[in-house]
Formats: structure tokens, C-alpha cells, sequence
């Protein structure tokens, strides 16, 4: 099977980060093809960001000429999953929901940590809406911007441990969610110093997508994610434009 | 002051209608400008569309020359409004939040009547996330679509008013949101027809966006709708492109 | 326009800074009309003098001779918006409310700084009644009665700031609601310190309703708030005993 | 021990059918003392009337010279229980939340069937306040008024018995709370008619206040219901006006 | 009436405190049959030792052979309450809920304070399921087992009360619940020291079972805890085997 | 890898069934092994044979004398996934949480249909505590009994594709949840009746366990899971009475 996992940012390196993940996690028979945005931001930290890589995402799926089985958002807490719902049959899976419901099934409550202060909100929105959000009892920052996750990866490390430290110790979590696309790295790191399941989203997004897919489920057409209605859009796709 | 009102679909004749129902709801001395996105779909019905609408509203607003006081996203149910906040520190307001949350002033529980069936989720996440959905008992759909609205007024004005009487009746609303920008017309027949407070969106939002302004009242900075850090973006503003 | 608001405790100097602060933030136009109840406590702080303030308001609203558009209760966490609402066709809003509706759209979450610890529990009521609890992050107490607020300025203004900043701080509250009916005067002193917005409930009243009557739109009486039934009352009102 | 147990309501013979449900309900060395409101409704139906019936109840139980160990408010979805826990030490139990909590132990959920419609959002709201309304499947209406229950008990154990029945069959309730405190002699009619088990407020609450008295248990004096402070009040306690 | 007070674990010395204090609770003419499970742990203080505790305690049930008129599990956070309530007619009331339901009459929020940290999450998932969680503002351990407290007294007493303080300062907890069916005896100490009522739940459950009784109120038997369909069994009842 | 697959029930034909659909979904490399528990009863309809069904799984568990990856809980709405996650490292998987974690990926809002509906409480009851009930919009008995499946398998599919058929159009479920063990064959004929995707739980959660053991992922050990403190117990493990 072939599953498209898309980067929410223009940062290419992180692609390949992220598609080096993914093909780690993937299991034989399985083909990652990774893509990158050619619009949007260099890294999404906030709303403006979020939104625009909705559209970089979507419109990055919509180009890609060949045949595929499922997608993979590769985005925390970012917007447009419900768009490629729509736009698509098959399985798409954000990396925020990814790591959420595994993690589920590790401890009774699990926290995330992620990058800024100012994504948190963003997560637990993101959590919310999709209904798991309940044994989520924290979305910690460590102040780590995306990019310093590539660029100072010793100093990253620490701070996200560190809050994986107080989730565990204050917030009763049992099991830690990475919040970043690009975190999976640290997994590793973070086991050692707390001890509990640590889940990495792009990797937990890839099995997702291979068990619907092996399990021969689509994406709902009745409601919500029913085709668009036929009608009159300018600027879109962007690939037309 | 001067209220940006911005339609979310590209249909110009809507956003007269809105800066219509807008004029006519706004104080002496508040300028009403409607602006209609450059791009994205004639009519917003689902979610690819709605995302669309998001850049689409951001666009219109940031290629707007002048200065303003206040913003309004005149568009039921749609994405976007987390974006305008952070891009700007004048208020934002959604009209979906807008008429929920008058309201909650008028009844107990409200219920929200709106166009096509495949909208109905989109506006219960939005209520949602705004925490405005614990008193909305009910969102019905009417089955008409929203350029049907202006295309068939009288069939659209007794599907509405059907749904809000059985709203009313089974699910208990004491209070009926109109759930599409362009509704306003129909709030008369509604209320003769059901005998409970009908709020319009638009309206609704006008008096909101006046109220804030009168107030001294801006958005947020210091965390959610902070201002973006400054990194490279491409695609972005579309207008630049 | 006339708007009534009514004061919940029997302190005249209090309604009289409630009143200054309503004519402030007042539209040319409206006629703001300040009534003190004639019974009732100096100050509301618990819930026996919570539930006196509902009947003290709806008595010196019944006793008033002339006719308004909208009624204001002007008293943080206070019993009684309901009965006002089932006695009226006029919009009735209540200033717990008020601040939180209008915070509501300036961040992701608001916190309430009120007086007295005893009085938090009254606050946390009335606002998951009202269904305007879920963004609500904290409701805080500085210590200071209310009576204090009029004599030891300085020293109010100093606890309650210290409060908004914790919220904003370690709440992750990204606005403020001032949480009693004297503390409009307080706003500027936080906002300088926190570099929030800062709502105070009974200016947000004033726009709101406002902003209901310059939309029409009055009282649902299907229900909950329909007339009271004919029947025997004795001792009410107050005013005819 | 003695109970006062207090109507809501002026009507004398309401008080006596109250008294006599409870002194059926209590056991023997409990004397209970069945007190009417010397002001307010002949009937509570309503949100005036509610805060009238909190304000009436208190002051009969001020007005009463003798000792006494627990008091039971006896109206179904009435205002004032919070001030009662402010006035006294001894506990105080209102026959919504009593009917509530024992009906929790006897089925996964529990249905409440009250009087008139207009009623139902009081009760919803007191069960809201009181966090016993999670496993409240609903809260139906019998059409039936206070004093129709007095005066037409016929139809009055028809109509409740139809609701209940419905209340079991489509709500899937599994015990039925009997929401008016005149509904005690219902209750072995719809027994037999839906065959779940019945709880009547009044006679629940008794057995309560025996519990906690039983018990040694006293109502918290650290926060919500600590005395009010020493303060300035007029027009009460009624009584001595 | 003769109420079965069932241990959960299987060290008698903790049955024969726990009937010492349902006897203390319990009124004239009410007969206490302490039992103990034949198989089971000795303290339960996890998941299969609560799921172990589950049968034994339908297991000593089932083998008695006298008649009875409700039945007390006296184990706190455990399962199999449901079991019971599906085996007999006669109320069932298990103490965690006692405890919980005769809190809220107490006052605002209250805490419990249980023995071990891994047994915080099987009492918070109890006070869910029972709907009675949401005035419950926190679990708090000691870090006693439940052994301890009967071989440390003296530690045990001052590590509740720590934290039963805390509770009430941090978590604004106006009544305090033992966590526990072997702490009836620490109730004084921590009254004194916190002043906040105190509530045990064995004492708790046996007036609840009273009142039940008393009131002629059983468990329904329409849906959730109907009688087992007739089928084959192997290994139950384990007293058969 | 080798996934334990347990049947709650002790009939050995629906065993088959559950390894024969678990065999199906599993990847090329995963070794299914089902077991039959040797005690409890023939089908899990109820409170007590769902409370005897977690120890004989565990019982099943323990038993088995080989190394295994992960143990998934083949049981729609059972006790014991927490029994096993406490005895074990290997990740475990109950069938009820995983046909609701994947459905959750497929539309807005998933709907389960099991069996009888004296079972829909205890599969409420499990969704809740897993906290994946959000997105439930309904939970539906067909009205067949376990057994009956396997008995009658034509009028099983019918009456299980009406209530798929309801909750779609009625509930707006846009994915079917099938809440049995041994419903899997029926999947196909749901699929091509209501056209939304239909979930079966036991190949779910073969995937979901072969997910989390390829991520190296296992059940968090740091409080709810820790293994059981030493202490005698008594008829455990059955298997060695």
C-alpha cells in the first residue's frame, strides 16, 4: 500500500524527517511518499500558519499524480483534516488524533508536550473536536520552537523531557504524546528519564493508516464528509491557478 | 467607526445582502465597508470550502487600504476566525458566535436553523469550540442550500420556518439563530410564524463588533492570537503573490 | 433608548458609580435610569443575601413608574435575572454574564476576579447556568469585600491585580472579567499591569442591551420565562405590602 | 430528632398532605414540624415564584421558636437551599436533590416527572447545580398543575403515569422521580402501571436528614455556606419587619 | 431489618471494624451481618484485586443463607457493585457512592482522601460511572495501604489529615470523604483539624441502605440490572464448585 | 509477532469465529492465538457474567504457557481490560474501545448496534470510561441475543442493518460500530445497506495491537497499571486452585 504523508510546512528537511519516521514505522509492503507544501510557512506556530497549511496540505494531496491508499497530516494541532476528508476516499489521519488514541491505550490519562505556549490552545482545540480530549490531562509547552527542535536538538530534548517529567509527576500522566511532527527523535530520550510509553504521532499515524487500510475502511460519504457540492470555485486548486 | 463586514463566498449579490442587513442594523455613525474574497467558492457548504473561505476573508481584509475598528466574518459555521485574530488587534466576530450568543440572553435553550444537512456538523464544532453549545439544543438543517436563498425565497422561507417550529416544539428552543449570512429577510416571518426572539447572525454581530469598539475592547495578545512570529511564508498574503 | 439598572445592594454610593459607569459607556441616546433596591443588604456577599437582592431588584424594577427598554442587574454572581426575565418582555442582562459573553471573543480563555473567596461558589454557579463556564479558566478572589472597593481604592486595586496577573500567569486566562458591580474604575490600572483585556460587567450590560434593543429583539416567552400563571401571591409585590 | 420540613407554597392543605408523606416516611423518635410560608404562591410554578418560595421559606424557618435538627425544603425545583445552608448548621436537604440521589441508587438512570412544562428548566437547573443531573435521562411534564393535583387526582395519576410510562419506554429510564412535593400518594399507581422503582421527594429527603443527623453530619461552614458576614440589612428577616 | 455489610477483602480484622462502625451508624431494629469473602486479597488496592473482590463479594452473598433487606459492598473505588444489583431485588448501595451522595449535601465541592496513588484512578472511574463526579474536586492519596492503617494508626491519622487539609485549602473542598472501609476510626481527627464535615462511607451506606428500605425503594429490574437470562454457567457460583 | 485473542465467553465455536475473523485482518507475520476461558458463562449478556468473564479472561491469560506480543479482549462491552493491563507489560486491547477508536477516524459521529438491550448500559458504561463516548451518537440493540447469531444469522443481519439503518438516518451516525465479538461476518451486508463504514471490533483491534507492538509500544506501568503489590491472595489464579 502507499500512503501519502504530507508535511505541514515548506521546511523541506523536516520532510525528510518526518518521512524517515514514517518509513521506520512502516510495515514491509508499505510505500511513504512524503510531500511538502509549496505554499504556507517554513513552520506553523499559530493560526494564520495553521489555516494556510490546510490549504498547502490539501492542495499538495490534490497534485500528486499518482495512486494512493490513505494520507497522513503531518501537523500537531493543525488545521484541515476535515478537508481532505472530504476531498477524499480514502483514509486520512491527523498525527494529532494519531497519538492521542494510542496513547489511549497505554495509560489511563496522557499528556502532550509540544513547542510554544502559543500552540497549546491549538492542540486542545484540535482534541476536543475530536472527542479525545477527556483523558488528555495536559498539554504542556517547552518553549521549543519547531525549528529549534532541528537546529538545537540537545537543548530540545531537555525541555521536552522536563515536561514530560511534571506531566507524569503533577499532571497523573501515564503515558506521554510528542506534539510536534518533528519529535520523533526524542522518543527515545524521554522513555528513559520517565519511564512510561512515549508515542510519537507520525509514526502512530502510519499504523493507523495501514490498519484501516488493511481493514478496507473509508472515510465516511454521508454527512460530513460527502463530496462537495458542484459549484463555482476561483483560486482553487492552487495547482490550476 | 468603521466595521469590515467580509462575506466568506464570492457571490457579490450576498455580500449586498449582508451590507444591507448590516446598515440597517448598525448605529448612526458606524460605516459598514462589505468586502467579498477575491477567491474560493460562490457559496460555503461544507469543508473544504469553508477553509477555503478562511484565506479567502484573511486576503480580503489584509488588501483592505484603509483602517478600521472592528471585523466581522459573516459566514455560518466556518473557519477562519482564529486567523483574523491573530492577524489583527481590532475584535473579530463570527457571526455564528455572534447570534448564539444573543441568544442565550433571550431563552434557555436556542436552536440554530440552517441551509444544507452536511453544514450541521460544521456548525456544532464551531459552537463548540466556542464554547456557545451547552444552551443550543438543537442545530436543524432546512434542506435549501444558501444561493437557494435568494433564488427561491419563498420555498427557503417555509423550510426555515418548519424546521424553527419543530425546534421550538420538540427540541424545546425558545430562541431561533438563523444559521446562514443570508437570512436576514426571514427573521420577520419566522417570528410571526413561531412567536419566539429569531437572531440573525449578521445583525447580531454588527451590535457585538459596536459594543466592543465602544468599549475600548480589543483582542487578545498574549498567548492564542499573539502576532505571528516573523518567518519566511510563501503563498501568503495571496494578494502579494 | 431607557435602561434600567438596577443595583443589588442597598448602598447608594454603589449604585451611584454603577450608574456613572453605565452613562460612560452609554451610546447618545440612551438614558440610563440607576435604581437601588429598598430592601435588602449593604452588600452582596452569600447566599442569603443573594437570594434578598433577586427580590429587592424585581421589586424596585415593579415599583418604577415610567416605561424602559431593557433592564440591567448589576451584581456579580447574584441570584434573580431569571425572575426579571419571566416579569418582563424587555431584554433583562444580568452583569455576571455580560463580562463573560464580551470576553468571550477576546481570547481563547477569561478568568473572573471577584471579591471575597466566599463569594466564588455563587460565581461558578450562576456562569454554568448561564453555559458560560467552559472558557471560563478561573474565578479568582482578591479578599476584598465589596465595601472595600470603596474605601481602601488603592489597596483593592492592588489585590485584584495581583489576582489577574496569576490568572493570566498560571490559569492561562487571556482576558479578565471584573467580578462585581464596583470595580469598572479598576480596568485601566489592569490592563496596564496585565496587558489584557480587561471586561467589566456592567458597561458590557450596557452595550448588550444596547445592542438587543436596537435589534428588537426581546424575551422569549414559550417557556421557561412565559408570564406567571394567575394565582394567589401574597406578600408581592413588595411594594403594594 | 425533629425535622422541620417547610412547603413552598401558602397553601395550607399542601403543607398537611407534605406532613403526612412525611411522618409516614420518618421513623419513629423523629417528630416532624410542618411549616407553610406566611407570604409568597398558593402554588410555585414559575421563576418569580421560586424566588419567592426561597425567600418565604427561609423566613418561616427563622420564625420558628423551637429547636430543631434538620430541615427539608418541599418544593420540587424551587430556589433557596443555599441560603437555608447559610442561616443553619444543621443540614438541610431539598426534595429535588433527595429524590435525585436515592434514584441513583436504584437504576442506571432515572426519568423526573413533574407538573407543568414551564417547570422543566427550574428542575433541570437545580439538578445541574446540584451535578446530580448526569444520569437524569430527562425531565417530562405531565400538563398537570400544583393544585390539579389536589383537585383532580384522577386525571393527575393518569397523565403522570403516562409520562412515566414514556419516560421508561423511549428515555430509558429505569426509576421514576415524582417532581412536585404534593405527588406522595402517586406513587403506588405508576409502581404497579411501569413496575420501576418510584421515589417521592419528600419522603426521600426525611430519610436523609434522619441519615445525616444520624451521622453527626453538619452542613460545611468553610466557604459556600459560612455565615454571613455581620452586615447591614433591611426588610429582613421579614418577620420582624 | 438485616442489612449485609459485605468486606471486599478478605482480612477479618478489617470486617470486624468495618461492622463496629455499620453497627454504631446503624438505628435500633436494624440487625448488621458482617461477611467476608471466602477468596479474594487481603487488601484491595489495584485492578485485579477489585475485579478478584467483585465475585467474592457476590460469592459471600450468594452463600448466605438467612434472609436480608439490602446489602453493603464496603470497599472503596471497587467493582461489582452492577453484579449484585443484577443478582438481587433488595437495594445495594456500595460506600464509595454512599460516601459521595451524602457529601453533596454538605456543602459546595468535596474531596476524598483514599490510602494508595494507584488507587486514585479506580475511584475516580467509580465516581464517573456513578455521576457522581462532578462536585467531587479531587482524590487524594496518602500514600497509607490499606493494612498500614490498621498496624500505623497514628501515621496513618496525621497522612489523611495532611491531606484532607489540602484538599480543603487547594482544592476547595468543603467536606471530606474517607476513601477507604477501614478508616470510620479517623473520622474525629480530621473534623478537628479541618473542620469540615467528615463522611465515612460504610456509615454512610448502611443509613442510605435504611432509608432505602425503609422507604420500601428496590432496585429496578427493567433493563440494566433485570434478572440474567437463563443459561449455562461453568465455575459459578464458586461456593457450587 | 503473536497476539493472545480471548473470548469473554466460554463457547468454543464463537472462539472460532473471533480467530477465524482475527486471522483474517492480521498481517502476514502475526500469529493468532484465540482461547476459550474454561469458566464463566456461554455468552456475556449482563452485569454478573460480564463481571465472571474478567477473570476468566485473565484467568485465560495466565494460563497460557507462551511468550505473546499483545492480548486483545474479545468481548463487546466487558469488564477486565484493566485487570489484564495491571498483570501484564504487552499491550492490551478490549474490542469495545477499539471499534470506537477507528471509527472515530472515519466520520463526525459513529453509532455501535450489539445485541440485546439490556447490554446497552454496560457498553455506555465502558465507551465513558475509556473516554471515547463523545462521538457515540447512539448505542442500538438489535434485539438478538448473542447466541442468536450464531443460530439464526439471516434474521440477525436484518435486525442489526435496520438498527444500522436508524442510527444513520436518525442518530446521524456516519459509521457503524458492530458491538458483538462474533458479529464480523455481518459487516458486508451493513456496508451495502446503509453505505457507511461498518467496524468490527475484533479485526480493529488485531490491528490496533499489531499497531502498538510494532511501535514497541506497551502498557505504562507508573500508577493505574503498576503491577499488584505482594500480598497473599486467595483463589488466585484459578488455574492454580
Amino acid at each position: 500500500m502507499r500512503i501519502l504523508i504530507v508535511n505541514v510546512n515548506t521546511t523541506e528537511s523536516m520532510t525528510e524527517g518526518i518521512a524517515r519516521a514514517a518509513r521506520e514505522a512502516a510495515s514491509a509492503g508499505t510505500e511513504i511518499i512524503a510531500l511538502t507544501p509549496t505554499f504556507g510557512a517554513e513552520s506553523c506556530e499559530g493560526n494564520v500558519e495553521s489555516y494556510l497549511a490546510a490549504l498547502g496540505v490539501m492542495d499538495a494531496v490534490m497534485k500528486y499524480p499518482g495512486e494512493f491508499d490513505a494520507v497522513v497530516q503531518a501537523g500537531y494541532g493543525e488545521h484541515g483534516r476535515e478537508g481532505l476528508q472530504e476531498l477524499l476516499d480514502v483514509p486520512v489521519i491527523d498525527i494529532t488524533e494519531a497519538g492521542a488514541a494510542l496513547a489511549m491505550f497505554l495509560g489511563h490519562r496522557y499528556a502532550v508536550v509540544t513547542t510554544l505556549d502559543r500552540t497549546v490552545p491549538l492542540i486542545e482545540d484540535r482534541l476536543l473536536l475530536a472527542g479525545l480530549n477527556t483523558h488528555c490531562t495536559s498539554v504542556r509547552a517547552s518553549g521549543m520552537a519547531v525549528l529549534e527542535l532541528e537546529n538545537q536538538p540537545e537543548r530540545a530534548v531537555e525541555a521536552i523531557a522536563d515536561q514530560a517529567a511534571e506531566a507524569v509527576e503533577r499532571d497523573r500522566a501515564e503515558a506521554i504524546v510528542l506534539g510536534c511532527g518533528g519529535m520523533a527523535d526524542l522518543k527515545q530520550v524521554i522513555v528513559e528519564r520517565c519511564d512510561v510509553p512515549v508515542v510519537d504521532g507520525v509514526t502512530a499515524a502510519v499504523k493507523l493508516a495501514e490498519s484501516l487500510v488493511g481493514l478496507g475502511l473509508k472515510t465516511s460519504k454521508v454527512r460530513t464528509y460527502a463530496p462537495a457540492r458542484p459549484k463555482q470555485l476561483s483560486g482553487w486548486p492552487f495547482s490550476a491557478a
